[in-house]
């Protein structure tokens, strides 16, 4: 019996080792504004050996635009309340001019990157969000399914997957939603076949054990950590909801979880960077 | 000797009998602007059994929101002027816009589309058009290579390709490119491996013996009658360079190509509606 425990223990290890590595990155709102910072860090993901999935919003290029065409905005705890003309703006937004143009800067860097919406091959299907304590969120969708046979096809191509945070139902309906939902969901489908990485990346070093020093990263939390870290009030607010989508990434399968700076992807990767968030 | 021949002609046909039949469908500006005449077309293209690809402009929606931006259009013998400005407008309108909704509409029909640009898996590489007779097209890309593989693996997969006409050189740089083009050098690079029939769908019924009488469609043309047709005048002017590309079509590989009605495209794909231009 203890041979035969012995045995399984080595063949689930055997099968960790075996499947491949895939990193999903999300790269935050104020670098894909900025053309010489997009460049730098496009760059260096490309540069990235392997199979990975980018993730990108574009909020603030969103507004610009909305405000260009007097489109009002209205926003609710961060989140943009998408009337039909929203959509329309963040669909051409997102789905085209910085899906497009991130995609053909990484093929001038010899990665050949492939730009979907979730309606695409049916990629991620959504549903809209029911109105909830009076807050109608209007066309935003969230996330139902994700076509992880259709990504794993495409990473065999060696394909790099660009994914715009749109997505749809199954009745002709586009959907906004949040780009980080769609990196964590796309995160968690996809850790069956894969150890995945998924790598949140914006302009702070990580998470900070003093908010006002950026030198102050803590480089690994855990299960256990966190609770302590939280009970010390060194996490608290808008990180909480953060690194409990986190941990439920880890719990669904994610191998780690790394937040930190956009400008340092390298070091985020091979773990000299940026903080990490795993199981134990 | 004689034998020798007659195997290989057998060998031709067989051949012939055995490549996959491929309809590539080009849908004209004045249906993409008109919702109702949309939906009833893309739910007769979403019906067409087999491997298909749809090739889109949409023009006028690119010139309303360039008007609504402020961004003055120029165009020079019905190609529109594209400065940085209009690329990123006809970039969110053809690659983001347009294209997602047409796919999130097909997928509403049952039908597993994908969305791409000529960046996407470096799907239609070009060049940016050189300035010649003083003409300076702006970020308009003549095509240079066609991604075969990719489209064949895509189409394998059960994956209809909704192509919006935006291509790339491979330097980073987005090119706005004809949607007739697209279609065209789409269908002759994949004649090699298919029997392609390429698709001219708009608001006319086809070619016509007389221009004022939509009912007096020529069903077929070939070399041969082309060649009376022109003598006699009744192919002239804007229809002759159309004509010309068909021809060139035909040269190249593809089996037949259909000029007609975007509303009657089960008829025009069974052969009873809409002008054949056959080889001979």
């Amino acid at each position: 019996m203890q041979e035969l425990n012995s045995n399984i223990i080595n063949n689930n290890s055997f099968s960790t080792i075996e499947k491949d590595s895939l990193f999903i990155i999300k790269i935050g709102g104020n670098i894909i504004d900025d053309e010489v910072k997009l460049s730098f860090f496009l760059n260096k993901f490309a540069h990235i050996k392997g199979k990975k999935i980018l993730v990108h919003g574009g909020g603030k290029l969103a507004t610009k635009l909305a405000a260009q065409l007097g489109v009002e905005q209205q926003m609710v705890e961060g989140r943009r309340i998408t009337d039909a003309e929203t959509l329309k703006i963040v669909t051409m937004v997102y789905a085209g001019y910085i899906n497009k143009n991130i995609v053909a800067k990484l093929q001038s860097y010899s990665c050949n990157a492939i730009g979907l919406s979730g309606a695409d091959g049916n990629t991620i299907s959504a549903h809209k969000r029911p109105v909830k304590n009076g807050i109608d969120y209007g066309f935003v969708g969230d996330v139902d399914t994700v076509n992880t046979q259709l990504l794993e096809n495409l990473l065999d191509q060696h394909l790099t997957v660009v994914l715009a945070p749109i997505t749809q139902d199954l009745n002709g309906q586009l959907l906004n939603t949040n780009a980080d939902t769609i990196a964590q969901e796309t995160a968690k489908a996809l850790s069956f076949n894969y150890n995945v990485q998924l790598i949140y990346s914006f302009e702070k070093s990580g998470v900070l054990l003093n908010a006002a020093d950026d030198h102050s990263v803590i480089s690994t939390i855990n299960q256990e950590s966190y609770q302590d870290l939280k009970q010390k009030q060194v996490i608290f607010a808008g990180m909480i909801p953060k690194l409990d989508n986190a941990f439920a990434a880890i719990q669904a399968g994610v191998k780690r979880v790394i937040i930190g700076k956009a400008e340092e992807l390298d070091l985020l990767i091979s773990g000299n960077s940026g903080t990490s968030i795993v199981h134990d």
